[in-house]
């Protein structure tokens, strides 16, 4: 329910919003939040309306805090506000009842405008879950770099490319994908997280790229750095013609000895046209689980349970064992 | 410290920021809010600059609330996102330490830009308490809706009208005072803040526009009703003419005799243009306290302080005074 109404908000004032700087994830997610929250307590519409009034007064987030601790920080806000939006709602308070739509609303602000058709009738038809689905990242990095790391990693396995080997690396993307990922030549974990340059370097030298190398002190490993140098991540006419809402990635390894291997991925591992298996997920939540010091049991049971979600006759043992 | 910080970004901004349906106190004031924590916190530059960052992901407020419960808690919320903002930066949390002019930014996202010369070696030069200098509202309704409040009770002082001599009312100002002030219907006390038509209205038929009047019960009333009907609030090309940053009122009071009485007011009272004195705001204050069933002995000892706040050897002992 939330994903659906933020997703469709989002495509109503898609690409102006994010363009001018804003993170979708912390403005148009507190709405999101409030859908969910207000059907989890069943407040009729106007006081949904009322609640989302109230999101939109805590809705913030630019995109230029990627890369800093503010980045996911957004979509903690962005779960907050709805639930303090719901709560005030529910006691009564007032906003404007149509905070989206009208002339001084959030649409107008912060989107100059919205497309009624990307809207009005469309919620659940289709589902924004179902189609065009949603992804899971594999790797704890924007989603932008997901689609030039799958390939390069494939090129890694089938070349057996070795860092000593690599002259340089250009990598290919359209003018959204190399302005995102801003931090061209980062020195934190978290400005990693928004680099091309350290995702496709960290995957030659580790042939991994896990929570454990995106922290400072791998980022300013000096062969790490040295590597970051080799990478040109430039704007590719061929994938900017793609368009905005392709991620299509166009990699070149020039190799030392003179050879260039190429690929070229449009779709990421862990999209809906590539997805991951229950197996692979379930990989990636014991990864993080083992980062936060969970005991493996833990993690294990966690994932054993919700193999059965969809029979289980009551979903809060999931709370229980999260909190265990 | 941070009303001149508020100030200038705003200044930087101004007036696509706010046309396009921010509401200042909310977003910019955030920032406002930072500069005052950050020096009372003794915070260096850089953590200054992430707290501004921080502040950022917090900022939210557009005009379509106003006149619901949730324009007034733009203040609170800007207000205590600075307080947040300085903590997590003096616990060290990042953000971007450019949020303000940066690429993705606040000002391109909210503002498609800024004005350099309105902000860069601006602060303090002069500081905006000075000049333009700050407002004190008389009457507790929006302040667009105080150069003609004024006017309207001299003209009503001065001729003696009475409700029953109004055949109709014509209130003229510009563009962006008419579609602030967005309820031109009532019904509620916190709609009544937002329009003119109230405003003018009350001041007819009670000679006063206090915390008391601005109630649903009395919006609510058939009388009052009655009033607002006859007030005919619209764009007057004069007005226009002036500008948006005056706040040119255009009165003519139509009379059921067929005199005409007219008014024009630019500046309210309790602008520096023609500011409230010390017993006048003394008296507002009290106005306030006792809404809230303060003891007058308290009020009047926190106005008796204040008087000697320059040469007073510890202000703290005002705190004392308000929470006694």
């Amino acid at each position: 329910m939330g994903v659906e109404v933020e997703s469709k908000i989002a495509e109503a004032i898609s690409p102006r919003h994010y363009n001018d700087g804003f993170h979708t994830t912390g403005t148009v997610g507190a709405f999101g939040s409030v859908a969910a929250c207000a059907k989890l307590r069943g407040l009729d519409a106007a006081r949904t309306a009322h609640a989302l009034g109230i999101a939109a007064a805590e809705a913030g987030g630019l995109r230029q805090n990627f890369g800093s601790m503010t980045k996911p920080f957004h979509a903690g806000h962005a779960a907050e506000a709805g639930v303090v939006a719901t709560d005030l709602a529910a006691l009564g308070w007032t906003a404007a009842p149509n905070i989206l739509e009208a002339q001084y609303g959030f649409f107008h602000a912060a989107g100059g405008g919205f497309d009624p058709t990307a809207i009005v009738d469309r919620l659940g038809k289709p589902w924004t879950f179902a189609s065009p689905g949603v992804s899971i990242k594999p790797y704890p990095s924007g989603s932008l770099t997901h689609p030039a790391m799958g390939e390069m990693m494939r090129l890694i396995r089938q070349y057996d490319i070795k860092p000593a080997d690599v002259e340089k690396i250009d990598v290919g993307a359209n003018h959204s994908m190399v302005t995102t990922l801003l931090h061209h030549h980062p020195s934190t974990g978290l400005q990693a997280k928004f680099s091309m340059e350290f995702g496709v370097s960290i995957l030659l030298l580790e042939r991994r790229a896990g929570l454990a190398e995106y922290t400072d002190t791998v980022v300013q490993r000096s062969d790490v750095q040295e590597m970051i140098r080799r990478v040109n991540f430039y704007v590719d006419p061929e994938a900017e013609q793609a368009g905005f809402d392709k991620m299509t990635s166009i990699l070149k390894v020039h190799l030392k000895d003179g050879r260039i291997l190429t690929g070229r991925a449009q779709f990421a591992k862990g999209s809906p046209a590539n997805p991951m298996s229950y197996d692979e997920v379930s990989d990636k939540f014991r990864g993080c689980a083992d980062f936060a010091h969970w005991p493996r049991q833990k993690a294990n049971a966690v994932i054993g349970f919700v193999k059965t979600l969809e029979s289980a006759p009551d979903v809060g043992r999931l709370t229980g064992l999260l909190t265990s």
